[in-house]
């Protein structure tokens, strides 16, 4: 039995990692959980899992489960989150937290030698250098809980990591991509949130529709699979049925395909190295989905995605910087303050204004993360 | 450097072997080759790769080309070419013959212990419980030289077979791919041999406009990778991009794809477990190709399909007739002696005349090839 903490068990990620412990009780145990303000939501799985310690948002919250759960040790807050990611002698992290705030529980664990199931993006798009380096000095796996990542790592399975050519990042395209930048000018809200593939959160919806959550996978890509920007590429597949691909100097590409469904990579992640049968999987029936398209992606179009190369290629605290300002924007967008386009011009804003430090150390990330964000609210 | 004996060096796939050989002369040294009555051929690869052994098909072109090369050893005949692939510590052997000819000589190798990388089809369709039994005992590597099969092989790079949950053969659908069953009535010869994405022999281009050059692919699959006929499908793909598929339990689909080339496969086989550079490959480019089609495979278009599945999942000697009946019939109609739909019904008719022999031996294989050829030619 493979025992597992798991931070934001109550966003969609961590839902889904509970649906797969819920079907594979003899095969894992959730030793430790944490939520952020959904009390509900970790009331049954405290009901349900019964883990040792749980970890909240608030010391509120923790004292009222705590008169609740008698036989649970809770805490709260940063502190607590990480006390959830350091727990005991599990063997895997889930970090399916948002934000910058996954970032220091991931290294916590790492540095105490648990695996890393990672869909945190912000852990290795601010700190890739910092978890890489760390993953590798403690002999960690860092497992992507992404479908791209996971398509890629599957992709890799068995092979030698030098005869990589490149690899090539699938992209749906988002919620406008039959539209021209001239028509991006009046979008609403709502049309930006109706993605065609895939149900996930607002936020990273809207990455989709500006392609910056490509390119802060084409960053992750770069550290999780130590590879140069140029060998990594994107490329348009609307049906997001193939999930990305390498290609090998020999020419050879390996795919990996299925419907859209965030399952699989996350139970590959917890079942790793084997597979186990997915409950109520759909299976993919490619004479039913009939053709597959692809398009060349235009940086013009997606000035976003062109952003995060550059972030990346320049490295430091750029791509904090960048991530950051996205961050603020695409929150002013969804509260109906600024226009889509606007979301590019604060990021581009934002990297303009930057002076970049090299190599930062994890109080560095999280000064610049914090300034970068205020920066952006002050001009609003 | 890698010791190879070549059987079949002057055919579609052995000259593209010899292609390889060409470029990685530090990689791979030649010590065994043979050929069949293309004695021009045959001079050119001694001259440039100086093998220690050749074997030709008759005795006077052994004699011929003794007294042309001196330090070259001459052999001939199928006792000729089971010395080729005996030969000497090669550690690998590329068989690249065409027809049962091709088993005797690939049992006689993995006997002597040397890993085989497979082109003959007969070799797997008809022997295979021999074979895959042998190669298990001596502790040999059977390594597919099929764009298919290699595919497979590819997708299962890390993987356990436990969690397999079909094999996905793609087919192109071949030279008559856009025609109803009446269309083909009077089909020429140089419509069949017009197939849409390969340059190959041309009884493998019949095979592949009637399908059963898929159906051999399937009895193929079914030994190489252990698995029941129920769980070998087949998925037309008219561009021949997707060379194959592995669908796992957990609803994922690994794929392999690229250009259609041969020395893909070829390479790979010689170079496993790694990779090298394919000198001068097309590289895929999916946005140029744009669209992959993908559509179910009719049972009643394809009759030979539909036959080589009941023949795989009958067993012992019927494949072997079925491919005798088959390549009787195709000859045929490459000579126009007979129209192309009476392909299938030769095929149809060996067949159901045909008592089974369970778990024949190589010699009641042989045997059985022998007088099903001579039932089929007895009627005309």
């Amino acid at each position: 039995m493979k025992k597992i903490n798991l931070l934001g068990a109550t966003g969609s990620i961590g839902i889904q990692t509970i649906d797969i412990l819920r079907s594979y009780k003899e095969e894992f145990q959730l030793k430790a959980v944490s939520a952020g303000r959904n009390i509900e939501g970790i009331r049954k799985v405290i009901n349900e899992f019964k883990p040792e310690l749980v970890s909240v948002q608030d010391k509120e919250s923790a004292e009222l489960l705590r008169s609740e759960f008698i036989n649970t040790k809770f805490v709260y807050g940063n502190e607590g989150l990480t006390e959830v990611a350091c727990y005991s002698d599990s063997e895997m992290v889930v970090n399916a937290v948002m934000g910058s705030v996954g970032l220091g529980p991931t290294l916590a664990a790492i540095e105490s030698g648990k695996h890393i199931a990672i869909a945190n993006k912000e852990t290795l798009v601010t700190a890739g250098h910092l978890v890489m380096a760390a993953a590798e000095k403690y002999g960690v796996q860092m497992l992507p809980v992404d479908s791209e990542h996971s398509a890629i790592f599957q992709c890799l399975q068995g092979e030698n990591s030098k005869n990589i050519e490149r690899l090539i990042l699938t992209a749906s395209g988002g919620s406008f991509r039959n539209r021209t930048r001239e028509e991006l000018v009046d979008v609403s809200v709502e049309d930006a949130l109706a993605h065609p593939n895939w149900a996930m959160g607002a936020k990273i919806t809207i990455d989709c529709a500006t392609m910056m959550n490509k390119g802060l996978e084409v960053i992750e890509a770069h550290w999780l699979f130590n590879l140069p920007y140029e060998n990594i590429d994107v490329l348009i597949h609307p049906q997001s049925i193939i999930h990305s691909m390498v290609e090998f100097h020999d020419s050879s590409v390996m795919a990996q395909l299925g419907t859209p469904d965030m399952r699989v990579p996350i139970q590959l992640a917890l079942s790793y190295p084997d597979r186990l049968p997915l409950m109520g999987a759909k299976r993919l029936n490619l004479a039913e989905v009939a053709t597959l398209n692809f398009k060349e992606v235009d940086f013009k179009r997606y000035p976003c995605l062109r952003m995060a190369y550059e972030a990346g290629k320049t490295g430091g605290t750029m791509p904090t910087v960048m991530n950051a300002a996205n961050e603020v924007a695409v929150s002013m967008f969804l509260n109906r303050k600024i226009p889509f386009l606007e979301i590019e011009s604060i990021v581009e804003t934002a990297m303009a204004e930057h002076n970049v430090l090299a190599n930062p150390d994890l109080e560095t990330i999280q000064a610049v993360d914090a300034e970068s964000r205020i920066r952006v609210l002050e001009k609003f």
